[in-house]
């Protein structure tokens, strides 16, 4: 059977790498001709609200899911219409939006950071005054890898900082802004969790995080001396979630740490970065359990493969020269045919073993690595 | 980088599949238009031997591969002359000649049954004299499988069975055929190994195979309780068969084991079914090392994954229900997309884990399930 997806990217294609030996097969909606999902499946050329291009799309296919979150809710609710679609236009809705995120987070009982909304400039000067600085201004929509987000640190006068944000991010389809309190966090986790049809769950072990520029850069599951009882936390606060939402797929949230303390930060209706070491490091990757879920067929197991640790590093903006990243023991590569560009994710690597320094050094060795000469990884660039 | 393969079989889908992730892409001939390696690449469809065929298949292609070693010549001698090609023309050679990997064997210190060939009915009939029964007549050549062979077993007069033997085997382009002492083997082997451009090798741990009908059922790796004696012979065995044929790629080789004694049967210079838990059981794949070995890359680590052992089982004829299949903890699922047949390869299941025991029972559960009905895996049949 074939598996719709609105989006091309990446995910779409580490979707269908995990689902083609379950015996699937996918179709992308993607605006870009090169969308590298159209390497491992059918693209559909075309914009992700086209009626056209969503009619292409759906032909045949009786299960449409999203590699993103924004989706037009034009789009999600003409999917709905002519398909199973998971996870539901309800978690799109609030996965797109930084206050229903927020919303539903307190509702659960889960703290997040301090935040006021601000529709108008004016609204944006009081909402500063009443979170304090230091303290993050997003939009409430569109933002992703630090995209649509200004940060305003202390100081004296942050009259013409403030506007100068507004400047910056106000706009159509952003939904308004949100200023945040600036979370000292000691570090950055994240919980993916399975849901099925059948509501079983599955959590995968918690993930920590390391963000730079605004872009994931390592993560290293099981994050590394958590706490036990943040732990269950984690695991508690996204059942939680999940049931709450009815949710059917994967669930990504990310976390703030602080002491003992978790703060919810964001959630993603979606598989994630952040869960890509899941391909190699867990015995059912993210993706699959991703299909399984939204297929009605019940979940994978969700522990570490062979008990171990796994360290998954982004490769971003240019390629390491592929012989010497190759030659790396144990090295997972996964490069996603994109072309390289400033800040674009081109590909990620993951180690896997049973002794988390060792690991780890493997994966550091990935940034010392020379970059790829042109045309030495075969594709554009 | 576009690699092509000749064959559109499961082994160029995982081929395909493995090479993905490494940025690559494929292209693969095969004169069927169902070949499952068209759902993960470029199908071109026409006979091996097509000219035309060919030629579109090495049009920006600068690397050819071969999914089997039943190439036609005129086939191998026009890529070669068109693209790089790996393994070489004399590996494939000799290893769709079951009388000339007998010498290769011998000449590398190996022991083999005791054979004779035999180009007549006459021949035949001395030939069966000289071996003795029980025997096995099989073809020199396009036997797979359990193809191409005849067991002769003991008998008062087996003068009737040579004959239907004669008629049921000989014919155009088999070469003739050899007559093989039929060996009570205890165990099954097959050694697995791949070697760079470097001339680097890397031998995955020894496997154990079962057969029935002539068709592979279940590999263990590392197969369990070999002496340490056994498995540095078929280590060395297949190092010295490596650099004799001065071999890229990935070369298996089967093996009986009478006692402590190593008697060789056949190689195949690919992939091979036997190595089919190496997916998800070693830290790289028979199918990524094969790609490492070909494109000139450092080859990937054979030890196991997690330092645990793995089972595979094929699926053959039909698949397990779907969702009962996906429901057994720990087990992947390879589901080729083919269509149901007798005797037809449909998709393999591989479980991996630190015990033995439990390994096994998992995926001796898998005969027990019940067969899919109809449409379950949502592809023909």
């Amino acid at each position: 059977m074939v598996v719709g997806i609105l989006g091309g990217g990446q995910l779409a294609r580490m979707l269908a790498l995990a689902g083609l030996p379950l015996g699937l097969r996918f179709r992308c909606l993607d605006p870009a001709p090169d969308a590298v999902a159209g390497h491992v499946g059918e693209l559909v050329v075309g914009a992700y609200d086209d009626p056209e291009a969503l009619r292409l799309l759906v032909r045949g296919v009786r299960l449409v899911t999203f590699e993103f979150e924004n989706v037009p809710a034009a789009a999600a609710d003409w999917l709905q219409a002519h398909a199973r679609i998971a996870p539901s236009p309800t978690a799109l809705a609030i996965g797109q939006d930084r206050l229903r995120e927020k919303q539903l987070f307190r509702s659960l009982g889960m703290a997040v950071p301090e935040f006021r909304t601000a529709d108008s400039r004016e609204q944006l000067h009081t909402a500063v005054g009443e979170v304090g600085l230091p303290c993050v201004v997003k939009t409430r929509r569109l933002g992703y890898d630090g995209r649509g987000q200004v940060r305003l640190r202390a100081q004296e006068r942050p009259a013409a900082t403030i506007d100068a944000a507004w400047e910056a991010l106000a706009g159509p389809g952003t939904g308004g802004l949100i200023v945040e309190q600036f979370v000292d966090f000691d570090r950055e986790l994240s919980v993916i969790a399975a849901r099925g049809r059948d509501g079983s769950i599955a959590v995968y072990p918690l993930v920590e995080n390391e963000h730079a520029g605004g872009i994931l850069r390592r993560s290293r599951a099981p994050a590394p001396d958590v706490p036990a009882r943040v732990v269950r936390d984690a695991d508690a606060f996204v059942r939680a979630a999940l049931e709450h939402l009815d949710y059917t797929g994967v669930l990504t949230i990310e976390l703030f740490l602080r002491g003992d303390t978790l703060l919810a930060n964001e959630m993603a209706p979606r598989v994630h970065n952040s869960g890509h070491w899941t391909i190699e490091g867990s015995v059912c990757s993210q993706f699959e359990n991703h299909l399984r879920a939204i297929l009605g067929l019940p979940l994978g197991s969700t522990a570490m493969a062979g008990d171990g640790v796994a360290t998954m590093v982004n490769l971003i903006g240019e390629l390491p020269a592929r012989a010497r990243l190759l030659a790396l023991a144990g090295l997972h590569v996964h490069a996603y045919g994109k072309s390289p560009r400033a800040g674009r994710k081109l590909g990620h690597a993951t180690v896997v073993g049973h002794d988390r320094a060792a690991v780890d050094a493997i994966a550091a060795e990935v940034a010392r690595l020379p970059l790829a000469a042109p045309g030495d990884w075969g594709f554009a660039g």
